[in-house]
């Protein structure tokens, strides 16, 4: 097991992207700077977006410019084309990610477009961030089921992730989308990619949508990956399953790792506070048992 | 890891017991009948305990004659005396359950003795039980942590374990009281106890309440644990920490075993439909995280 992993704190965006309550710019930017007080490495702080697609993300430019940032910290966001990635860069983005999934069929659904036309896409959002130094990460969903096809074949995600990683992604994130999946499938996916793509490049992101996240992230540690994509309060249920849960929350995931001996650099207790803090704007319950665990004792 | 995973189904007892609802007699038979209806083998019915310390357990003589005894299926009772083991005797109780804690402060606050005050209270109950052919399980609790005095020595965790096997107990049960231990914790207390007693006859205990349960499960899976206690709909929240989760839920357990390809021999979608009407009688959302997805998609 690696002895320190990285937090990819992603409940700025995929959360909050899927919460029907709209979170004002000013939440968004406290919500932002509070987690880089904790220590957090890397926080994906926005989409650019169209609005018309997720209104959640419409102030993605006041967001970003909104932000403390934080020396050594980074700040990826999420743009889908060109034009994101361009009006990202307007406002000062450094990193940006690009999102693909490994079902041919989510893809369609999804973007509108087959796996090999989406990887076109973002050619030409490689090629620019290539020359501009810009880092950009990879993301590729629906690695153990699509809501839609059902299996997804090993071969679809291997191939996937080694294109994001051969078209310069310097870190491809496999996500369980619907969080179908259980430890030893999810080992083997792992397994899979990791014969191709250097496991220091790789990142998991697992959803608790049955409850399977953290004992499919301590597989995934026994391989050896050392980056883990999570979000605070567990913000962000599963579009795919309305009243279930989503991303599995940071809090958690930190707990577990501290607990094995590892080191994440943040602050837990702060980081349980921010997610109930950020459950309250939310009008819920915080989705994180250690968030209520550490707010009863 | 095993091939064949026992579940013993605590939700009767060890859920109930720690919900503030009242649950009537004939919703608890219902329960255990509709539990016996899925597969389960091992279903822990109810407790002869003192009423006035455990009103939701006054009714445990009615319970377990109301029930449908399925062949093939045990139904242990919590005996914490001699007085209790007599009551349960009267309505054909075939196996019961003792329990004492690793942690002596834990001991002395929830029982009024100490560990080996604890233990003598059962010899005669484990004299008489194997006189009347009757099986005896037995629980250490606070394995990972306790309320009141925080760690506990690995030392004693064995030592109790070994004492309630030596007594008699066919099978003891570890169990993680407020949920704090993570995997290479949970892994390494199994390691000890199974030292000293064969792993055969040890099954493990977790509560969720740091989200943790799931993956400490899969740990001692690894060490070759095959009996696992879980509770339907995760009932039982837990006592040292208000609003925090309890038990880890059987719909949870069972879809990882599955997904693992260890076997039950539980209908799941049954399991979770009944964990999801528990949570009706108990007028608040399952705690399965399993339930919720099964019921959304």
């Amino acid at each position: 097991m690696p002895s320190h992993v990285r937090i990819v704190e992603v409940g700025p965006r995929d959360g909050l992207q899927n919460e029907k309550t709209l979170v004002s710019t000013a939440d968004k930017i406290a919500l932002i700077d509070r987690l880089s007080a904790t220590g957090l490495q890397s926080i994906e702080a926005t989409a650019f977006v169209s609005p018309k697609w997720v209104p959640q993300m419409a102030d993605a430019a006041e967001v970003f410019a909104g932000i403390t940032r934080k020396p050594g910290v980074h700040y990826p966001v999420l743009v889908p084309n060109e034009q994101g990635y361009e009006r990202a860069r307007s406002v000062g983005v450094e990193e940006v990610a690009v999102f693909t999934a490994a079902s041919e069929a989510f893809n369609r659904k999804n973007i509108n477009a087959s796996i090999e036309e989406s990887l076109e896409r973002f050619a030409p959002v490689l090629a620019r961030a290539q020359a501009d130094g810009v880092k950009v990460r990879g993301y590729v969903s629906t690695v153990l089921g699509c809501p839609y096809q059902g299996d997804v074949p090993l071969t679809d995600v291997v191939r996937v992730a080694k294109a994001l990683h051969g078209m310069g992604c310097y870190e491809v994130s496999l996500g369980d989308t619907i969080g179908v999946g259980t430890p030893a499938k999810a080992r083997a996916m792992l397994q899979a990619v990791a014969a191709e793509v250097p496991m220091g490049a790789l990142a998991i992101h697992f959803h608790d949508t049955y409850g399977q996240a953290l004992a499919n992230i301590l597989a995934c540690l026994e391989e050896g990956v050392a980056v883990v994509d999570a979000a605070v309060s567990g913000a962000g249920g599963c579009p795919y399953a309305k009243g279930a849960s989503g991303n599995v929350s940071s809090e958690d995931v930190v707990y577990m790792l501290h607990g094995l001996g590892i080191t994440t650099g943040i602050d837990l207790p702060a980081l349980a506070e921010t997610g109930r803090w950020l459950a309250g704007i939310l009008g819920r319950e915080s989705q994180s048992k250690v968030g209520k665990a550490l707010a009863a004792t």
